[in-house]
Order: structure tokens, then C-alpha cells, then sequence
């Protein structure tokens, strides 16, 4: 497999990512797969419960497909060991061991969803209870000896816990060492992972050291906004979209979002280069660009990845055509109408336009809207006895009747 | 096996015992083993490193053979999984891993100084890397999961590093896990330690609960004072009686202990009951008892017990000798004979004793001792020209020659 040039494949792995730890160290791996041919392995875990991928999680797994398009090996972790475990205090009774018949369904519905993004032949997917379930007890007690526990309740989460005197359980300080093995098994080059997963990476990362191995890089993604725009993504909120929405619903959410949440995801949820993104925000910004044709764009492009192209021109007809009917308030102006009377006629002698000239400018450049349809010909006669939504430039509702 | 009432047995058990943990606890688990006649099972464990035991050892032997003699089954665990594992961070270079062998070997020399107080039929000589190094991973999980960090940080040297910032390394928290699920595996109904160890038989405890078994009673034996009577005793300390000391040399040191740590010797490297050492002790105070004699029983009670009753015979007769010897200043007074003479003519003529009727009084007491001697008759004849060494009742003496 021929890589592309270092510079070129920086560009896209850096494309979102909130860190990289180390960007030297990537730059050697990737220089030294370049020279040998041979691939990095990308790692990056997952929870083996029932998945409902969004979006949100989407951007990792959206990292891993630029990783795997520039030729190197992803490996899609299931995380099923612990799983296996459940809560083994018992004090958890929403944790319970998951079967192994479980964790193989929950990983046929993984694969498809994340085969929307990667590609299925060139994809590793991975249990590491294949190892950490082989390992013996002297294993385990090499593994923990290679970590302090001052180390270890500085994590976040931890360190606020033991501060405040809740409970933890000697396992948990298990399971980052765990999953930090995981790295030491695979010998993975790079791990990645959301920003709320940086610590567990480190521990990877400095596990492979003390096995005598390459530390791997790692790579983290930013943590996906919801809807809102403010909170995380997650279906708790229901700020989220989840990959198999109908292409009709997703279309809606997304033209939902503010135009600041549109570029950032551009960046998290498109394969558009950042600079390429930058430049479409500035031209927006200095107003070359209308932002709804922006947003439309960046619709159709998660529709197209997560259902199809002709899903997502089939999404943007209907949501233009049900958008523009939500626009035409109910208090708008009614023009009523005496008898039948050709479109043009009817809007000059009512003054919405000032001249037949003026309709046929204004109809040539798409600004005339009859029942949220653009007219074929201003001559169209509107019939007595019916009525009309009419819409004239952008801003001008009427009703006819 | 019909075992004593539970009164008789407790009183042995409590016997030097610094705590019972609970005292409730085990007259119960007593009564039940007495109605189903079942013996109770008696948990020690012991380090998997080359063993040379001082008699600061024999104290939780000692107390393993009362619960022996009562009937009960106890079990000389050997804890080599971590001997196994030696220091598995690599910092401590001090520690290399014991291999199969070595344990072997170290059991063997276990055996041949514990068996001095045990009985080798009906003791239980395990190791626990049978059924740790048989734990699975989820095995280990659920282990960890059944104690809190923050408790096991609690354990005093624990507390200590963990405050000045000392690293603590994961897989010795997981140690007193490991070492209390011994009691587990074992079923135990009692687990004996040093005071030093109750920590981790408190773990062993609770363990047991989590595991759905009626928790141990833990009971701690004191640290035995060093000959010094301050420092605990220790080889490298230097204060210390070895178990395989020449009868001679065991003799001479136990003289040399303080009267209150003779009594503390008695306590807890004997098996006279406690009500008799207290009254030993209240008699020697009230100068009804020589401590010397006391302490004289005492040394040949435990040269008895590692040796056998004709070499503490011996001993006590070469200490007296060489003791009798060593008390004989060189500076005492010369009294010259000048012909031969019976003793009892010498010790009046040379104004010794008062009168002849004082020295067969004092005779009679065992008060005088020629050459280390008692004399049989004081008609003894000195003869002109030899030398003797006398001494007249506790302090006087004399050169004669």
C-alpha cells in the first residue's frame, strides 16, 4: 500500500482533533509507515452495551475512517471484558453482566452502523476479553505494579470521589490498567478516543512504555455538542441525531442548529478539509455566502453518509417544500380575489409588485412562491373560489382567497 | 475428638492474646464445634521466605499449638504467591522472585523448627498459590470489588506513604486482598496474627462476609519484646534468642532478661496458665519467691520445649557453674590458710560467721558454696596450698588460699 506524503495525511488526522500527544511522535510513526510500507495500527474502544450510534459518535469513528483511507490498519475494540463482568459489587443492580451471545448481537449492531463510515474488508474488529480474560494472576499483579495509585486517583472523576469520601472500589482502579493493556496486546500505534478519555489513552501510553514497547500515540476527539449547540450529544438530553433517522427527520434537526454549531460540524461530521471549512465560514461571515445553503449542504452530506445521496436530495426537496409552507404565518395579509385573474395582473393591481416588469424579474430570479411552488409562468391565473399562499421575495406572505 | 468445655479452652486461648476479635464470635463458633464435635479450622499464615525462627516466631506457634491440643485443625499457610511474584515493578531489587523450589525448600526448614511445638500429624501445611494462581481474571475483579481504596488506604504504613507522597503501586493494594481471600479459600474459622497483622486479618474478615461466609474471628498475638525488653526482638536487632541456640547459650540470655520480662516471657513462651504466672508474679513481688529461681523455670521451660528436659538439666547446671564462677569477684577479699582445716573451724576462726551454730544455719539455707559448690558436710577440710572460692550467703565473698 502507498501512503500518502506525511504532510498530506497530518492534514487530515489533525482535521477536529482536540489533542495529540505527541504530534513529533505521530510524524515518526507515520514517516517510518511511509518508508516500510507498513501500516499503523489505529485503535480506538468502544462499550460493548447495546449500541444506538448519533452522531456524536461519529467523530471518532469518522476519525478512524480518515486513519484507515490514508491505508492504515483500524482496529474497532469492543470493550466486552468488563461487560462480561457487569457490576461485580452487586451494589450496581443497572449493571448486569451482559452473556456472551449478548455482546455477539451487540457487536453485529455495531458493525451496522459504523460500516456506514468504515470499510467492512479493511476494518479489525476486536474483543479484548480474548486477552485480558487469559491473563493469569501473576499477569494481573505485573500489571498493577506498573502504576501508582496516587496516579491514578488524580483521574477526574476519581479524584473528586475520593475527595468527597464516595466509595471506590479496588477493581476500578483495575480497569483503566485494563484498558491500557489493551494497548500493550494490540501494539497499538495510536489510540483514539473522546477528550473525556484522555487520561485512560495516557495510561496506554505509558503501559506500552513499561512493557518495552513503542508508546502509542494518541489522539483525542472533542466531544460532540448536541442540538442545542451547548450541552454534549447524548440521547439522555435529546439533543442528539441518531445514523439511522430518517434522512427527512435528520434533515430537519440539523437545519435546526445555529450557524456556529454548522461549521463546528463541518469539522467533526464531514470529510471537508478545515481549510476548506474555515474559508466557508469566513465568506458566510462577510455575507458572499447564505448560510442556509451552508447548512443545506452539510444536511445532505451526513444523509448521504449515513443513507444515501439520492436520500439526501430527496430530504432537501421535502424539507424546502414543507419549510417554506411553516413560513407563511397565518396572520398574513389575505388579498381577496373577485374574479379569475392571471398571477401578474393580480399583483400589480393589488401593489404587491410595482410593475409587470418588476414580476417578471422577480419571478425569473425564484422570488415568487404560489403553494410554496415557484410558478412556471406569471401569466398562471389564479381561480375564484380557491385559495392561495403566496410568497414574494423573502420576506412577503399573503394570502389569496 | 471430645474437646474441653468452651470455659477451659477459652481460658487457654486468651492466654497472652492481645485481641479477640470477636470474643462473642468465637465461644460461639467454640460451642457449636464442641455440639457437632467438628474442630475448628485454624488459619496462620507465614512468610514463603527462607524461615529462621527466634522465639519471637514461637509466640503464634505457641498459641497454634494450644488451639492444637484443644482439638482444633490449624493450618500453617505459607503464603508463596507473592513470593512468587517477588517485587513485579522490578524497582526493589531486593526481592527477586522465589522460584518452585526454593518455597519447597523453605517449607522444609519451616517444618523442622515448627515442629518443635507441633504436632506434625495433625498439622496443615498449605500454600495459598493453590487457589490464587488458579484466580481467573473475573475471579480477581470480583476480589477487588469487594473492598474500597480509601479503606485499604487507611492501613497505617499505607496512610503513611500515601500522605508523604510515597508511591503506592496498584498491586499492593491488592496484596491484603489477596492475602484475606486466603481465609476464604480455607473456610477459616480463626485467623492468628501478630498485632502488626490486623489489618489484613480484619480483610480476611470481611471478605469472608462478602463471600457469603461466617466471618473469621481474628486474634493477635503482642510482638515479643527483644532480651532489651524495649525493642521488638528481630535478628537484625540483634536481640534475640534463635530456636536452635545451644541450650547453653539460650539459658545464658534468658538470665540475663529484666524480672518484668521474664514474667512477659512466661505469658507468651509458655504454657502456664495465666493465673499462675500472675500469682509467680505476685509472690516473687512480695519476696516469697527468688526471681532468680523463677527465672532459672523459665529458661529451662523453653530449652525443654526446642531441645528436650536433659538439656535444659544441663544447661542449667553449666549456667550455674559458669555463673557462680563469674559472680566470684577476682577482687575479693584473701583470706591465706595457713594448714589444713575443716570449713567450719576456718569460717569462725576467720570471723566469716559468728560461731559454729551460724555456720550450720546458714549450711542448712544452701548459703554457702565452696568452688561453686554446696558443700556436703561443713566438716569439710581445706587443705594448705589449694585455692578455693567461697561464698556466704548472697553477697560475701572470698578468696581462701
Amino acid at each position: 500500500m502507498a501512503f500518502p506524503a506525511v504532510a498530506e495525511q497530518l492534514d487530515l488526522l489533525r482535521k477536529g482533533a482536540l489533542e495529540v500527544i505527541s504530534e513529533e511522535d505521530l510524524e515518526r510513526k507515520l514517516a517510518r509507515s511511509l518508508k516500510t510500507g507498513a501500516p499503523l495500527v489505529v485503535k480506538a474502544g468502544f462499550d460493548p452495551t447495546a449500541p444506538d450510534i448519533h452522531l456524536g459518535h461519529t467523530v471518532l469513528i469518522r476519525k478512524m475512517k480518515h486513519f484507515q483511507e490514508l491505508g492504515h490498519t483500524v482496529v474497532f475494540l469492543i470493550g466486552d471484558f468488563t461487560g462480561l463482568i457487569g457490576d461485580p459489587s452487586g451494589r450496581n443492580k443497572t449493571r448486569p453482566p451482559l452473556s456472551r451471545e449478548e455482546i455477539a448481537a451487540n457487536a453485529e449492531t455495531y458493525k451496522a452502523q459504523i460500516f456506514a463510515l468504515l470499510d467492512p474488508k479493511r476494518t479489525v474488529i476486536d474483543f479484548n476479553s480474548r486477552w485480558l480474560g487469559a491473563l493469569t494472576p501473576v499477569e494481573i499483579i505485573q500489571l498493577a505494579s506498573a502504576y501508582t495509585v496516587a496516579r491514578i486517583l488524580e483521574r477526574d472523576d476519581f479524584a473528586k470521589r475520593y475527595r468527597n469520601g464516595e466509595p471506590i472500589s479496588v477493581h476500578e482502579l483495575l480497569y483503566p490498567l485494563m484498558q491500557g493493556y489493551d494497548s500493550v496486546a494490540l501494539r497499538a500505534d495510536v489510540e483514539l478516543g473522546g477528550s473525556d478519555q484522555k487520561f485512560n489513552l495516557l495510561v496506554g501510553r505509558e503501559l506500552q512504555r513499561s512493557y518495552g514497547q513503542e508508546p502509542q500515540v494518541i489522539l483525542t476527539m472533542p466531544l460532540l455538542e448536541g442540538l442545542d449547540g451547548v450541552q454534549k450529544m447524548s440521547k439522555s438530553l435529546g439533543n442528539y441525531i441518531g445514523i439511522h433517522e430518517p434522512p427527512a427527520e435528520m434533515f430537519g434537526k440539523l437545519m435546526s442548529v445555529s450557524d456556529g454549531l454548522m461549521f463546528r460540524y463541518y469539522e467533526l461530521l464531514t470529510d471537508l478539509p478545515s481549510r476548506e471549512v474555515e474559508r466557508l465560514r469566513v465568506e458566510t461571515a462577510a455575507g458572499a455566502r447564505n448560510p442556509m445553503d451552508a447548512k443545506i449542504a452539510l444536511a445532505k452530506s451526513i444523509i448521504a453518509d449515513f443513507h444515501s445521496p439520492q436520500a439526501a436530495d430527496a430530504a432537501e426537496a421535502e424539507f424546502i417544500r414543507v419549510f417554506r409552507r411553516r413560513e407563511a404565518p397565518d396572520d398574513a395579509p389575505l388579498l381577496s380575489l373577485e374574479a379569475d385573474e392571471a398571477l401578474v395582473d393580480f399583483l400589480v393591481r393589488r401593489g404587491v409588485l410595482a410593475s409587470r416588469g418588476e414580476v417578471k424579474r422577480v419571478h425569473a430570479q425564484g422570488g415568487i412562491y404560489l403553494d410554496d411552488q415557484r410558478p412556471a409562468e406569471i401569466t398562471q391565473v389564479l381561480k375564484k373560489g380557491r385559495t392561495y399562499r403566496l410568497k414574494v421575495g423573502k420576506r412577503k406572505f399573503y394570502r389569496i382567497g
